[in-house]
C-alpha cells in the first residue's frame, strides 16, 4: 500500500523537472493533492477527481454533499484522491510559485540581495495545455506509486482533464465521466475567454506577469475577467429569478446621470463575485490556466477530433447542462456519439447554466451513483 | 404634404429642448433621419424603422436587401423613416455633439478662449432611458407634421423602442413588430451589458467621459467592449464553422510561452470586429445607449411588466432567432402571451445567434412581408 497523507490534508508531491508539450521546463515541479477514504492495496479503489478552473483539491469544499460516508462519492467505499491543477495557486506549481533561481542553496546571496524580480516564475512560467497537466499528474500519481485507478472524475476544466487522461493514459483508468465539456475549445469559448486574458493583461498592475514582488497586483483586470466569466457560468434564468431589473439596496441606476455607485443588484452580485475571487485566486494562475482551456483540443495531432474520440478505449459516461452557454448541451451529443465507448448519458436540467455540475446536487448525486454503478460492473481489464 | 428630406440624405431635425423621464435637460437637441419612399399625405404609408446599439438611420447598409422598390420594405408603396437615436453619433445629438455652451453665440469668446473642456457633451449628456429616446423621435415625427404612421419596426434596441412606442403613443401607429427584444432587461444582459460600460469607463484615456478635447480616446476599452458585445451577437455554432480552433495565419497560440501576439482566428477576426467599431462609433455614444438598455423595463411605472403589456393595444408581431443569448427566445415568447394584442409570431431559425435579424435576410424578408400584410388587414383605426 502506497504511503499517502493524512485523509483531508494537503499534501505536495515532487514530480521532478517537467517539460512541457512545446517544449518548456518546469524544474522542481510539485503537484498539491488531498486524499479521502483508504485505498485498497492495488488502488482499485481509487477516484481521481479533477476540479474545475479556479477550483482546487478541496473537493469536500466544492461538491461537499457528494463525498463522505454513504454519499455519492462514498469514502468508505472509495478512495478520493482530488489535485491542485500544475499552473494554479492552492498548492502545486503555478505562477506564483517561487523560481528555482531564487531559492538554489548554491547562491543565496542572489535572492537575497539582488531585486525580488527572481522570486516568483510570473511571466517566466510556460504556458500549459490540459495534457501537460494531465502528463504531471501521471507522474504525481506515480510518484505515489499509484498505477492504475478505478475512475477518473470531471467537470469543465475537470472534464477536459479526464477525457485527455482517457486519451493519454487508457491503461491507467478503469473508467471516467465528464460533466459540462467538449472535446475541444470552441470558437466562442476561444473568443470570451480570450477576452478575460486581455482584462487581466490590459490592467497596468499585470506587469507583464511579474507584480509579485511590486506591491501590486491587477486585481481590477482579473475582477473584470471573473465578471464576464460568471456570466459565462451563470444561466441567464437563475440569475434573472435572483435579481431581475432591482436596484442595489440604497443606489438609484435609473438616475438623470449615470454612475458606477448607482448599480443594479446583479451589477453588485458581480462585484462581490469578483472580489471574492480576487482575494483567493492567483491572477497568473487565472491567465495560465484560462489559456490552457483555449488549447483544449482532443483531436490536436491525432488525426482530428472524432478520429481521437473513436480511438478512445476507456468507458466514459457523459453529462451536459441544458442551458449551459459555455459548453452547450450539443457539445456532449457530440461526445456522445463519437467517444469509442459510451457509458452512459444524463442531461441535467437546471435554470442555472455551466455551475448545475457543482450546484444541482441532487442530480449529480444520482449521476455519480449511475456512472459508478456502471463503472462497478465493467470486467476488470 | 410634409417637407420631408430628399430621399437618402440625412438631415437633422431640431426638437428644441428635450427633457428626459429623470429630469435632466439637452437644449438645442436634434435628431437626424434619412428618408425613402414618397408619404401619403395622410402619412398613412409610412413606416418608422428603429435600428439597435450600434446602428444608424442607414437602412439602406444594414437592412440593405429588405429595403427598395419590390423588397419586404417596398418604396413603391412605403415611405420608409428611419432616425439615429437621440444619445448616438451619427447626426443626432449625443455626448460627441458640441454642447450648447460651446457655440452661445453670446460669448464666443469662452469657447474659443478657454480649454476646450467645454465643446462636447461629455459627462454632461445625461443618461438616457429608451423612453426618452421614444419622445425625442415623437417630437421629431411631430416636427416633421407627422401624427401617425402605419407602422414602426425594429429589432434589438430598435425593438425596445418600437414596445415603448406602442406603450408611450398607442395612438400614433397602426401596428409594430419587434425582433430579438424583450419586455424589460434581464439580469444577465445587466450584467454582461455593465461589464461593457466598466472596460470603457476604466479606459485611463476616458477622462470619466470628457475625452473629446484630449486628443485621447478610449478606443482601447471600447474596442474590449465590443468584443464583448459580439459574442453575444454571434452565435457560438456560427463563429465555430468559421473559425473553430484554427490558428490565426503565421501566428502560434500553442507555442511555449503566451503571447498576446500569438492569436487563434476567432480572436485576430473580434479584434478586427473591434476596430472597425472604434474607427466609427463614439465611446460616449456606445456608454449612454447601453446604459438605455440596462434601463430597459416596459413595467416600471406601469403596475409591473405584464400589466403594462396586456395594456398595449397597438397589434404587435414578434420574432426571435432560435440560437440568441442575448434575447433568449423564451424572451419573445413571454411577449406573445402577455401583449395585449399579438399580431403574430415567427422564430428565426439559424446558427447566427442574435444578429440573424440582420443576417438571415431570406427569413427576415418573409417575416416583414408577412408582418406587413397583417398590418394592411387591420381595420384603420
Amino acid at each position: 500500500m502506497s504511503h499517502l497523507a493524512p485523509e483531508g490534508l494537503l499534501t505536495q508531491v515532487p514530480i521532478g523537472t517537467f517539460t512541457t508539450e512545446a517544449g518548456a521546463t518546469i524544474p522542481g515541479a510539485q503537484i498539491a493533492y488531498q486524499r479521502w477514504g483508504t485505498p485498497l492495496p492495488d488502488h482499485s479503489n481509487v477516484l481521481l477527481i479533477e476540479h474545475a478552473l479556479t477550483g482546487d483539491s478541496r473537493v469536500d469544499q466544492w461538491w461537499g454533499d457528494l463525498l463522505g460516508p454513504g454519499q455519492a462519492l462514498d469514502t468508505r467505499r472509495y478512495c478520493i484522491i482530488s489535485t491542485n491543477v500544475l499552473g494554479g495557486c492552492q498548492g502545486s506549481t503555478g505562477p506564483s510559485s517561487p523560481h528555482p533561481d531564487s531559492s538554489n542553496p548554491a547562491a543565496p546571496d542572489v535572492a537575497s540581495k539582488t531585486s525580488n524580480t527572481s522570486t516568483a516564475w510570473g511571466s517566466r512560467f510556460p504556458a500549459l495545455s490540459i495534457r501537460d497537466q494531465v502528463h504531471a499528474e501521471h507522474l504525481f500519481l506515480r510518484a505515489l506509486g499509484i498505477e492504475r485507478v478505478h475512475a477518473i472524475i470531471g467537470g469543465s476544466m475537470g472534464g477536459a482533464r479526464t477525457l485527455e487522461w482517457a486519451a493519454l493514459y487508457p491503461e491507467f483508468l478503469q473508467a471516467a465521466a465528464v460533466f459540462a465539456v467538449s472535446a475541444r475549445a470552441s470558437a466562442w469559448q476561444i473568443g470570451i475567454q480570450s477576452a478575460q486574458i486581455s482584462a487581466v493583461e490590459n490592467d497596468p498592475h499585470w506587469h507583464c506577469g511579474d507584480y509579485y514582488h511590486t506591491g501590486q497586483s491587477p486585481l481590477k483586470g482579473l475582477a473584470t475577467a471573473r465578471r464576464i466569466a460568471h456570466l459565462t457560468y451563470r444561466g441567464e434564468l437563475e440569475l434573472d429569478e435572483r435579481f431581475g431589473t432591482s436596484a442595489q439596496e440604497g443606489e438609484n441606476p435609473c438616475g438623470a446621470y449615470r454612475s458606477p455607485q448607482q448599480r443594479f443588484a446583479v451589477e453588485s452580485y458581480l462585484d462581490y463575485q469578483a472580489a471574492k475571487l480576487a482575494e483567493r485566486f492567483d491572477a497568473g494562475s487565472y491567465v495560465t490556466l484560462t489559456d490552457a482551456l483555449n488549447r483544449h483540443d482532443i483531436g490536436r495531432g491525432r488525426g482530428g477530433l472524432n478520429k481521437a474520440l473513436g480511438n478512445i478505449s476507456v468507458p466514459i459516461f457523459v453529462a451536459g447542462v441544458d442551458t449551459d452557454i459555455l459548453y452547450p448541451y450539443h457539445q456532449q451529443e457530440h461526445l456522445s456519439r463519437n467517444l469509442g465507448r459510451l457509458l452512459g448519458m444524463s442531461k441535467i436540467v437546471s435554470p442555472v447554466g455551466h455551475d448545475a455540475f457543482l450546484a444541482e446536487t441532487r442530480q449529480m448525486d444520482r449521476i455519480i451513483r449511475r456512472f459508478l454503478d456502471r463503472a462497478a460492473e465493467l470486467p476488470r481489464t
